[in-house]
């Protein structure tokens, strides 16, 4: 049997109870490190929590190596964990897939991810639309088609979860062309640079997706025992300093009930001021009236 | 300190190791027994787990009754149990403002839930746009705002999920005109219900915003011992037993992925029949090619 196992946010005990004791009872435990990192915990910690061996399962290893991974699986079980919730990355989904092909049960153990506990920064999950991801940008590679999806969500009134970039074991483009396996040391994008880079795509592309005065909250360290919240402007959050990794940013839609808005006045520095932005905000992006589709595209 | 504290989908095993510290030593704790139920557990199950009583909070006490869940909580440890993850109904964030109201602390130990497991479908959690809810309908009573918004995920491209009503502890017209508090059996709308309320809805609204034919994912009992999902279309599912409860739905985004694709084709009785369905959804619903908004729009 292979399990998937989500690890939850940040705490080695985040783990759910009955996560613990596949792990306890598995042949071999691989931990997934390359997608995303615990907060508060290391490989080190977990084999000691666990009481015994993790094996660090890099891109590499999950992407090419997945036979080793599930090596005599039909007969031992094997847990794979993975933080966060286990079906994240479209590699999880890959391994499932393999391990169909070669006849071995699966079975997932939930987590919390991202995706649903960052309903803490009080604005509504059914608001949301589409999560995006934002890639660090080279000088060569500044791809911007987050700035299409984000608009689609605005267009409709919804709330976008951007998801900043995380580089793990990374090589130089000189150290690969030399077929040196040293690595870059890990960088986790923050919030400032996003911002940044947000408004850098809004500046070139010009369509006011959003704007400098746009709000939106920056994501600290979610679960983590020094989660933050801040809201404020993407221009008042490109000079933020945010701390420490992992870091999210959520772009607000112009549905914003007065429910989240009381809850999120708890993370501004300046309540009125941001109340002004919301409802500027609010005014420019009004959706246009409903237009239904011509008849003819309605026939079959 | 207030803690909130998911439990995850099915198990009682499902809390984190961190949620069953917190409430082996809080002073009183509360298990919400409204927008959920923990599918593989109940009240006594969950107080045999954790070696202590669990008081369960019905709507009026959550929504009416905070203040005895946080008396003295500026002090006493107090536990507020979620199924799923503590951020998925209005009233938890309710509860959270009130808390801060009356200066106690609030902690929030979250778990996964529907919106990130559903995941284990095969289909990508970045392809999702906006969650709705359907309710049961009544004679008088067949709200459609599910339809619009269900409209704008597909128009983008994007799959939608759809979550079910759930009556807990209701009370008939009868009743409750009366002042009797006697409570209705509870009631889990099913795949079948859901699928023929949708397929009413584009009848009688007939935006072609899905079809007979429009490929979905019935998901049955996620996360509990016995969840199944089944790919089929619409018309398909309205006929479909999904067994016990719970039960979710999702309807297909034109934007499906060859990976995800090949995930779902295990849960569907005829592979090729499936595939020409959600190749014809494909097609149907292309959208409009990009019209940037006209230049007056974008000036300030």
């Amino acid at each position: 049997m292979l399990y998937l196992v989500g690890l939850g946010l940040s705490y080695e005990t985040d783990i759910t109870v009955r996560g613990l004791e596949v792990v306890k009872k598995c042949k071999r435990v691989y931990l997934e490190a390359y997608t995303s990192i615990l907060m508060a915990a290391s490989k080190e910690t977990l084999e000691e929590f666990y009481g015994r061996e993790v094996v660090l399962a890099d891109r590499e290893l999950v992407e090419s190596g997945s036979d080793i991974i599930l090596e005599n699986a039909q007969n031992d079980d094997v847990a794979f964990l993975v933080v966060g919730d286990v079906f994240g990355a479209t590699t999880h989904t890959d391994l499932v897939i393999r391990a169909r092909e070669l006849g071995i049960k699966v079975e997932a153990i939930h987590n919390a991810s991202v995706m649903n506990a960052v309903g803490a920064c009080g604005l509504q999950l059914y608001q949301f639309g589409q999560t995006v991801s934002l890639v660090f940008f080279t000088e060569n590679w500044r791809p911007d088609s987050f700035y299409d999806k984000i608009m689609e969500n605005r267009k409709i009134g919804l709330h976008t979860l951007v998801l900043l970039d995380i580089k793990v074991k990374e090589q130089s483009i000189e150290n690969m062309a030399r077929g040196r396996l040293i690595y870059e040391p890990p960088r986790y994008m923050d919030i400032k640079t996003a911002a940044q880079q947000l408004l850098e795509i809004e500046e070139k592309r010009g369509e006011k997706c959003y704007t400098p005065n746009t709000p939106a909250i920056a994501v600290s360290r979610l679960g983590a025992p020094t989660q933050s919240f801040k809201a404020a402007t993407l221009k008042e959050l490109a000079e933020y300093d945010a701390g420490e990794p992992l870091h999210s940013l959520i772009i607000f839609g112009r549905q914003v009930h007065d429910l989240e808005l009381e809850y999120v006045y708890e993370f501004v520095d300046d309540k009125e001021a941001f109340k002004k932005h919301v409802e500027e905000d609010q005014e420019f992006f009004k959706p246009p009236p409903y237009v239904p589709p011509p008849e003819d595209e309605l026939s079959d």
